[in-house]
């Protein structure tokens, strides 16, 4: 009775082992990645786009509730909530001093805004439909968005006035990006091509 | 009658001139764009994103033909095809090195690809769902994907295995984002919330 005892004690003992050998390690593996896991709440839609200020300390998310909060990414705090669009925002990007964040919006407009005090700088307005992306050239004097009007408009970042609009695509415009030199703009369109803009200075 | 003749005339000449006024400065804009516009065919359905590699050589664009093309930014000719995902493809993301490139699709894999041959080198699998966006780290070893399985998955590059995946997000995940000294990640979901999460080195 006793030998059969030990006998049920001992394999009740190694397939606990055999259990938590197997187990231990995705356990670990979870709740390590739940706690380096910072949940950063204030929207109350959709995030579609997020991005990271050059020296990485702002965050910037947007998307379906028509704001954009900037956070501080150690604390995970609220630095600023950019208030204006009145639709969904598709894209915001930094200009690369930091400073100044720009967004596109179903609002058939672009916004700069003030990094530092939150502050809307400027309305851009030219679009006729929605605008799904904002680039920022590697100088930032110019800023490229694109969208459902299949225009590219090039902005003074300065002066906010038009210099240029690239006509061309003949359905919905969905990227636009600098080249590394800002000498180009490449776009991504639903007409199934892509086109290469060469920039004047 | 020929006093007549030369006011009809004149006034021809006149709205002639100011037409001419009016219409020459936007033609002559349009015509500037037009020039500057090189047409990449190739896709044959929506591009939906594009990358430049980080010297500015190559471009790369995808969307929903599955296939991702390489271009040449110069010529505007065509490097490579990159075939292999069979479902659309959300997000394409060059290493830091130029040499490899990351791909994500509605196929729910993540490919990486050989710039210089156009092979595939890994089909990582682990995504139970559309993966919707690719990043690279800052250092070029890890490759973070996510998508509408709401995990991130971080893959070794080197290796093509898992390294973390990284769980808490409770509906589509739209974009991942390394921060610029590739000790954070930021993620931007469909559950209204943004999340960062510390990357282990």
């Amino acid at each position: 009775m006793r030998a059969k005892h030990l006998v049920i004690v001992s394999c009740l003992f190694l397939v606990g082992v055999v259990l938590a050998a197997c187990t231990a390690p995705s356990a670990t593996a979870t709740s390590t990645a739940e706690q380096q896991n910072q949940v950063l709440k204030g929207h109350f839609a959709r995030v579609r786009t997020v991005a990271y200020s050059p020296d990485g300390q702002t965050l910037a998310s947007a998307g379906d509730d028509q704001q954009i909060i900037l956070w501080n990414t150690v604390t995970g705090e609220q630095r600023r909530t950019l208030k204006g669009h009145f639709a969904n925002i598709w894209s915001v990007a930094f200009s690369p001093d930091g400073k100044q964040l720009a967004s596109a919006s179903e609002d058939q407009t672009v916004r700069l805004w003030d990094v530092e005090t939150g502050r809307e700088v400027v309305t851009l307005k030219g679009h006729i439909a929605n605008v799904r992306s904002v680039a920022f050239s590697p100088d930032g004097k110019t800023l490229a968005s694109t969208g459902d009007d299949m225009n590219v408009i090039l902005w003074d970042v300065a002066t906010g006035q038009q210099k240029q609009v690239l006509k061309g695509h003949e359905a919905t415009i969905w990227q636009v990006v600098f080249s590394p030199d800002g000498r180009q703009l490449m776009t991504g369109s639903s007409d199934a091509t892509v086109r290469l803009w060469n920039i004047q200075p």
